[in-house]
């Protein structure tokens, strides 16, 4: 549990309150017989879209078929700590670490029916102009916001 | 190999020549141990799309962002003959079987580095309209050229 | 609307009760916008699984290491009849449709939120001894447990 | 360019030389228009299995059914510097840069074929034992050869 983005685990578990839930598939499995290090992404996208729709702030997921600018994905980190396995039931929590001018960094909590903790990860998210490529600012409301949301204080 | 789209399988398999090589990835394995059944479609498309590329007509792959239309899955089949495991080497064989006003179908063989049928398949695509959804027909030349192409009179 | 597993497309649809709800993920969709096609076999998959889990009928699932035998796809279909989204809310419906010697033919139907058709399909499952490869027969009770719980005699 | 892995970049690039070449699928792109992030973890899987397949040492993959001991992803990250598309060309490199004591760590660079640096990205392997799902120390000579393969000493 040495992961670069967490100084004390115990505190860093406390502040995770919302999750989304997915039940792992079997396609989702290889032949090791226990979940693809590949698939934690997948869920940490769906968390992580999730969660944004939830907080209803920002990045507008781009579903949006006329929006300017879109949230792209900078890094991705996942730290394995106990296996997964076929027909688990997870819940993937997340949590806003940082907000930066333009960008915002999400972690994840991943625990298991057992309630053990199976894999953790962080990610920064860009907002990203689609027509010129290039970062766009966050608006201070927007910020002063996720600043709220987030768990930058504590 | 009662597949309802094989009349004759020595014949339905000399009409073959063009292919694509995939190496079966790890992540494509499932805790059965082999290919899980829902890559074969992966390969199929894969296989398809160079098809498409490699003929040169038709359903420009709309990767062009100036398409007006889009070659659209309408249906797939896959019937599975024998298994596939992690790391073979399979050569996904594609063919033009039938050229319809508005749509193809397209034949798959896949076999393994010991030249063993693996799976077979089939599936039509239709030319879509992106605005209205509804069905392109293709033109006369367009026709005439994959009928050329195809294995119609064999 | 005329795939060949369908003959009457109102007494099919009827059959159905049995279902498993995904959310499209974002991952699953492509670059047309929609989700890609290959996902609906990962749905299939899914929902077939949780079908005879809820049966508690044959076919362990394999899930079981101590499995002798395990439940093979021998073929599979698509009918795609109206696109699906990112995040649309579909729910797949399965149904028993045929109980061969050691094989079972599933049926699948896919409705969004809007209780749109949007996907269709089927295929065979085969009980396949691990050791040898060969197909196993179900006892008398499994087939005839199976054939009252299927849409046979309808 | 700021990954934490990576100390200084010009350096770091040159100690690649090994590299395992995949086309993008349309099946990876997502509805931004462009490699889905979840996939440069596929293509980590696959540069790395071949890469130690290439080397012939340790970690025989596992692919052997009688392997007392498998190779566990213990961590993954990526660096996304470079939009990838459909149909690009990438060239996934990788480096041992450590070699513990029951673990490796691998470096990942994928470069498009405009010769763009496209991710980055690192991951440890653990040696596991599969009964006791503990870690298995590497032999003397495992490490000497590791070492020795190994950009360490760059």
């Amino acid at each position: 549990m040495k992961a670069n983005y967490i100084k004390n685990f115990q505190e860093w578990v406390k502040d995770f309150s919302f999750y989304t839930e997915v039940r792992v598939r079997f396609s989702e499995t290889d032949m090791f017989g226990h979940m693809n290090n590949t698939v934690s992404f997948i869920y940490f996208e769906q968390a992580r879209i999730e969660y944004l729709r939830h907080l209803g702030v920002l990045m507008p997921l781009a579903a949006e078929h006329e929006a300017k600018s879109i949230p792209i994905v900078a890094d991705l980190q996942c730290d394995y700590i106990n296996q997964v396995f076929f027909n688990d039931v997870l819940r993937i929590y997340t949590k806003i670490a940082k907000v930066g001018n333009s960008s915002l960094d999400i972690h994840y909590l991943a625990k298991n029916q057992k309630d053990e903790v199976c894999f953790t990860g962080r990610g920064t998210l860009v907002q990203m102009d689609i027509r010129t490529g290039k970062s766009v600012p966050l608006s201070e409301e927007e910020k002063a916001q996720l600043v709220s949301l987030s768990t930058i204080s504590h």
